[in-house]
């Protein structure tokens, strides 16, 4: 059906990019790991509408998985994804192979100190180094005038909006909200791990973080009671282990004892053996 | 004389090279820390022959001096750099504030790994990523199509290169050759720190290199020997201390047995109190 031109090798898309610069194209970028879903679609579309051409990246990068983590088994769907980026409007997909992102004898990275210490950090050491590393990459690599990411990776988000930042990368970034199944579960790849048993407990995260955020609204600033609440009614959760629960500052990620500024809820839960992620964000209110 | 303007914001720098290359100029940049010598103009030059439109950034940046390093005391010559600046044909000069390159709560950083480990690594923690998040910024806000290094600062050319073709960065490097005084002192912003006695035994660090990569173009492959003879020569400066005397593979920059490869003979010795650095090159040779 859709013939979306797929680029596998980096002077692929350098020269695609360049001669859709030269016609005076804006140029989005959307980096994904594939296994693309109504998500993805959203955040492609989101670059379709403040950019003329749209190069979605598809890679699996081997460095943010830790070694027990499930690089190997992580979905992959290209002739699917395809058909999702041409019909959310991508015109163009660089798909390139781990030895054309990773020549031997790679040393340099980046990395954003402290800030991949907080929530996921602690679980997933390196993971936040891989992110910045493989995404400075294909900013460099596509230089796209805009890139979108999803609110979903909530962390992920924040740290490459800092890295961005620090260090003057020439891309506008876009945090675009997170897309959830009817029944409030936040799209994932990783949703398609999950049992028929479990995916029908997994829409508890999202009413819980709701239920928190509601709370906070209402009046109840103090944190810790906040927390004890959020993780009581996550533990209830059958056969699920929390990795952990925190409301955070919202820029900084780094722990507050009152609601007194915009907060981040961020989980991250194992229902079954499937790690899910979730947020919502506690917008700065003043109490009446 | 010469008015050759100096942007001091972001903002203003990429201005005018949006402007540039908007002219479809090409754009070159040389990266200093200003207190500029015949060595920068030759870099300059080299710059301006293979670009339009070269960009001299002037900036101390604090992140890569040691705590017990020369940072407060390091030559500020700024009315002198645009003068020589000017001469060489430089179009523009970016000198900006520590503020306006580090914003608070700056994260980001870009390293090498162990690449930064040898050599000077050991005797400047944190040298390498100082110096490879700063050329990073710079390279993100000027984009130039070519940046100009010196080879007298080796470690850091191949670090720079590494970092480049490890994270894509869209720039073609061009190392030029190190620029002596008459007697062969490599020249540097440091050996204005020299005392004149200082400044007459400071030659010899050239002439000992040069010996010792003599000794090895005539058949001499051992290193171990090669190195035995290096630092005994260097030892006999008087009021010297040897930081530290190595010959390695001139790319990695790790330690060899054999000259059995391009090969990079690297000293740094205290002179009385300044520290500094050579360097020549063995290239490959076959015995006869």
């Amino acid at each position: 059906m859709s013939a979306i031109p797929v680029a596998n090798s980096i002077l692929a898309v350098r020269k695609a990019v360049a001669a859709a610069r030269t016609s005076g194209l804006r140029i989005g970028c959307v980096p994904t790991m594939g296994a693309l879903h109504e998500g993805h679609a959203s955040l492609i579309r989101s670059a379709k509408a403040v950019s003329d051409f749209v190069v979605t990246t598809i890679f699996v990068n081997p460095t943010q998985f830790g070694p027990n983590e499930d690089f190997t088994k992580y979905p992959r769907t290209l002739e699917a994804d395809c058909e999702t980026c041409a019909a959310a409007g991508a015109d163009l997909i660089f798909a390139p192979t781990a030895e054309e992102m990773y020549p031997p004898n790679a040393f340099a990275f980046v990395d954003v100190g402290t800030l991949g210490e907080h929530l996921c950090g602690p679980s997933r050491p390196g993971h936040f180094r891989g992110v910045c590393t493989i995404v400075m990459k294909l900013f460099q690599i596509v230089q796209p005038d805009v890139a979108v990411f999803g609110a979903k990776d909530a962390q992920q988000a924040r740290i490459i909006r800092r890295m961005i930042l620090d260090l003057n990368v020439p891309v506008q970034l876009m945090i675009a909200p997170t897309i959830r199944e009817r029944d409030g579960l936040a799209m994932s790849s990783r949703n398609r791990y999950l049992t028929p048993i479990e995916r029908s407990r997994a829409p508890e995260i999202y009413r819980v973080l709701c239920e928190v955020r509601d709370r906070a609204l209402h009046g109840e600033r103090d944190v810790a009671r906040l927390e004890s609440a959020l993780r009581g009614m996550l533990e209830t959760i059958p056969e699920s282990r929390l990795d952990y629960a925190a409301i955070v500052d919202d820029e900084t990620m780094t722990p507050i004892t009152q609601i007194d500024r915009p907060a981040l809820i961020a989980v991250a839960i194992y229902v079954g053996k499937t790690r899910l992620i979730d947020n919502v964000t506690i917008p700065q209110t003043t109490t009446i």
